[in-house]
C-alpha cells in the first residue's frame, strides 16, 4: 500500500518535472505552478482541450520512456516529458478537436522521448543537446501532414486577407501584458497571468532564471518595438517566448554565470529576435508557426564555438 | 577467354546486385527480377526510357566507383549501384527525354557513388548510413534546376486545378493493386505486376524481408484510407514506397529480429507514414516529389536512439 | 610611437587579408587588391554604400573575434574577416540605407566570426570547415527578417512581371565581360573591371588560384549557355562566383594539385553550376539570393568523400 502511494507519488513528480524542465528547471513545484498557469490560460481563452492536451502529452511521452527502457535516472528528472507537453499544447491550440488529433498527440508525445535520445546522440560530440527541437520537428511534421489527411479536418486556410496594422499601444499597462504574454508563449498560451505563474514557478526553483526570462521578455520586447514588428506579434508576446528560453538556457542554465557570459547571452538574446523575424517569413509558404525552433537554432549557434570566452577569463 | 568472361560475369552479377541493394538484397537473383519488373512496369506505361535509365544509372554509378577507386568489395556488393539506378528510374519519369537529361542522368549517377562514400562518413560516427538518401539529395538537384535550364525542356506547371477527388475504390481487387503498387514504387513504377515480380525477388532471397515489405505496404494503405489521404495518392501507391522501405530497413537489415524490434519497426512504418503525409505538404511550393526521403527521415529518426530497448531484454 | 604604429600595422594586413581569404589567399596586397575592386564597382554602380558596408563588415568581424578572445594567430591571417567583409558587400547591396541596415551589418558581422567557430567544430570530424557559409546564413537570415521589421524599409515586391527573355549577346567582347563578371560576383559585385582586379589579386599570390578562378568561371559560362539558362543571369555572371570559389578551393587550396584532383575539381565545378541553377529555383517562394551557398554545398560534396582517390595514385 504504501509502496504503491510512494510509486504514484514518484511518477507524479516526475510528470511535474517535466513541465518544469521545459524552461530547464527540474522541480515538481516549478513544474505544478506551469500546469496551474496553462489551465488558467487554456480555460481563459475557451480551450480546455490544449490544457487536457498537455496533461496527455506528459503522460504519452512518459509512456515513451517506460516501454523504451531508457534510464530512469532521466524520467525521475523531468526529460521525457518536456518535450511531449509542448506537442500536448501545440497541436490542440493549432488543429480540431478530432480523434485524429488525440491519435497523433499520443503518438508524437510517446515518440518524443525517443527522438530527444536519438538527436542527443547527434549533439553529444559536439557538446550541445537537441533542447526542445524534438517538439518542434514532430509537431511540423503533424501540422505539414494534416492538411492532406481529411481526418484532421483541417480548416482550408483563404488567402491571407490583409489588415492594415494597428498602432501599437504602448501605454505602460499594455507594455506589462506584453512582457509577461511573452512569458506564457512558451507553452504557447497567450495570458498575462500565466506568464506572472510561470515567472513565480521559476521563482522558487531559480532565481536567476526568473531574472532571465524577464530580462529577456523585456529585451525582446524593445527589439521588436525599435525595429517595428508586426504589432498584433508583439502584443500577442510571439516575438518573446523564444528569447525567453534563450536566456534561461545561456544565462541561468547551461553557462557560468559570470559578466563575459552575461554579456554573450544578451547578444544571444538579440540573436533569438532577429531569427525568429527571419523564420516568421521562411514558415509563410506553409503558413506554419515557427514554435521554439528560433531558440534552438540561436542557442546552438551561441553554444557551439569552443570557450574561449570564458576559460581565458 | 575464360578470364574475360569472368570478369563479365562479375560485373554483370555486380550491377544486379546494385538492383538488389535498393531493397537491401546483395543478391544478383533478386536483382535480375527486380530489372524484369522494371521493364514491364515502364513498357506498360508506355515509357522504356524509363528502364533504359534504370540500366544506364547501373553502369554509370559503377563507373563513379571504380573511377574514384573506391574498395572493389562494395561494387561486388552492389553497393555504388542502387542510388544510381534510382536516379536513372527517377529523371526520365519526371523530365521529358532530352539529351540535357541523359546528360544529367549519367553525371548525376556517377556521382551518387561518391555522394554515398561521402554522406556515410557524415553518419558512421552515430551508427547510421546514408541510405538512399544520395539519390534523394541528387534527384532534388536535378528536378530544381532543370525549370531554370531551357535543354531539359520541362513543361510549364500551370496553376493547379482542383479535382474533386473521386471517391477510392476499396473492393478487395482494388486494394490488392494499391497494396502491390506501394512495393512497385519502391522504383517509381506505377504496376502492381511489377509489384508481384518485387515480392517474388525479394522472396527468393529473404523471407522476412518479403514479409516486412508486404505488411508495411498494407499497414500503409491502411493508415492512409484511416485517415482519408488523397484517393489518388493512395490509388497509385504513393504512401507505400517510403514504408516499404521502412519496414525492411528496420524490420529484416538493421536490428535483429526480436518481438521488441518488430513493435518499433512498426512504430517507425507508423511514422514514415505521417512524415510521408507532412513531406508532401512540405514540397508543394516547388512541386516536386519527396521520393525516398520520408523512408530515410523516418529510418534514422528511429537507429538514432541508443539500442536500450534491445539489449536490455 | 613605433610600437603603435606597428600595430597599426599589423592590425590593417589583418583587415586586408580578411579580404584575400575570401578567395583563400592569406595576402594583405591580393585583399588591397581586393578591397580596391569593390570600391571601383560599387561607386560605377552608384553604391558606394557597398564599398563603406565591405569595411564596416571587415572592422566589426575583427571586434568580434577580439572580445571573443579567439586565438590571435587566425585573425593575422584574416580568418575572422573573410564572413564579415562579405556580410558587409550583401547587406547593403539588398537591402535599402537605413540604420537597421547598419545595426544588422555590424551585429552580423561581429556574429560572423563567433559562427564560424561554432561550424568549423561541427565540420572538424569530418575533415571540412565552414568556407563562407557563416555569411551566408546569417545574411539569410537578415534578408528574411527583414521584410518583416518596419525598420528595414524593405520595398514591397510586386508580383513578379514576365519578361520574354532577351537573347543573349554572344560576341567575344560580351563574352569576356561576362566571365570577368563571374569572378567579380565573388564579392556580389558587377562589373569586368572589377572582375580584372580580382584576377590579378589572385596572380600576385598564387598563379594556380587565378588559373583556377579564371578557368571555373569559363566552365560554368560554358555550361550555363550550353544548358539554356537564363541570359540576363548569365550576362550578370550569376552562374559564375560559385564555381570560382570551388575551382580555388579545391584546385588550389583543399586538394593537391594533380592530375586526378584537377579532373576531381572540374567535376566539382560542374556540381557547382548544377546546384546553383537548383538553388535559384529553390529560393524562389522567399525572393532571396542563393549567396555562396552552392559552392558551399558543392565543396563539401566532393570533399567529404574519404580520399581514395588521391592515396592511392
Amino acid at each position: 500500500m504504501i509502496d504503491s502511494l510512494r510509486s504514484a507519488a514518484r511518477c507524479a513528480k516526475a510528470l511535474m518535472r517535466g513541465a518544469g524542465q521545459v524552461m530547464f528547471q527540474p522541480s515538481a513545484l516549478t513544474g505544478a505552478l506551469f500546469i496551474a498557469g496553462i489551465f488558467w490560460g487554456a480555460s481563459s481563452c475557451s480551450m480546455p482541450q490544449v490544457a487536457w492536451g498537455a496533461l496527455v502529452g506528459l503522460a504519452a511521452s512518459a509512456i515513451g520512456g517506460l516501454i523504451a527502457r531508457y534510464p530512469a535516472k532521466d524520467g525521475d528528472d523531468g526529460l521525457w516529458g518536456f518535450n511531449g507537453i509542448l506537442v500536448g499544447c501545440a497541436l490542440p491550440t493549432f488543429m480540431p478537436d478530432t480523434w485524429a488529433m488525440w491519435a497523433a498527440l499520443i503518438f508524437l508525445a510517446m515518440a518524443s522521448a525517443w527522438v530527444r535520445q536519438g538527436l542527443n546522440r547527434l549533439f553529444a560530440p559536439f557538446g550541445a543537446n537537441s533542447l526542445t527541437f524534438p517538439f518542434v520537428l514532430l509537431t511540423w511534421i503533424a501540422l505539414l501532414a494534416a492538411p492532406g489527411l481529411d481526418a484532421f479536418a483541417m480548416p482550408v486556410v483563404d488567402s491571407v486577407i490583409y489588415i492594415p496594422d494597428a498602432a501599437l499601444d504602448t501605454s505602460p499597462m499594455a507594455l506589462a501584458t506584453y512582457w509577461l504574454k511573452g512569458i506564457s508563449q512558451v507553452f504557447l498560451i497567450n495570458s498575462p497571468i500565466t506568464g506572472l505563474l510561470f515567472l513565480i514557478g521559476l521563482l522558487v526553483c531559480s532565481r536567476l532564471a526568473a531574472a532571465w526570462a524577464a530580462l529577456a521578455s523585456a529585451m525582446a520586447l524593445a527589439l521588436a518595438i525599435l525595429f517595428q514588428a508586426d504589432p498584433e506579434a508583439i502584443a500577442n508576446g510571439l516575438y518573446g517566448f523564444s528569447p525567453v528560453l534563450t536566456g534561461i538556457a545561456l544565462g541561468a542554465t547551461l553557462l557560468p554565470p559570470t559578466w563575459r557570459t552575461a554579456l554573450w547571452t544578451i547578444a544571444a538574446i538579440a540573436a533569438t529576435f532577429l531569427i525568429q523575424a527571419a523564420m516568421n517569413t521562411l514558415m509563410l509558404p506553409w503558413s506554419i508557426p515557427t514554435l521554439t525552433a528560433p531558440f534552438c537554432l540561436a542557442t546552438w549557434l551561441f553554444t557551439l564555438p569552443p570557450k574561449n570566452h570564458n576559460n581565458q577569463t
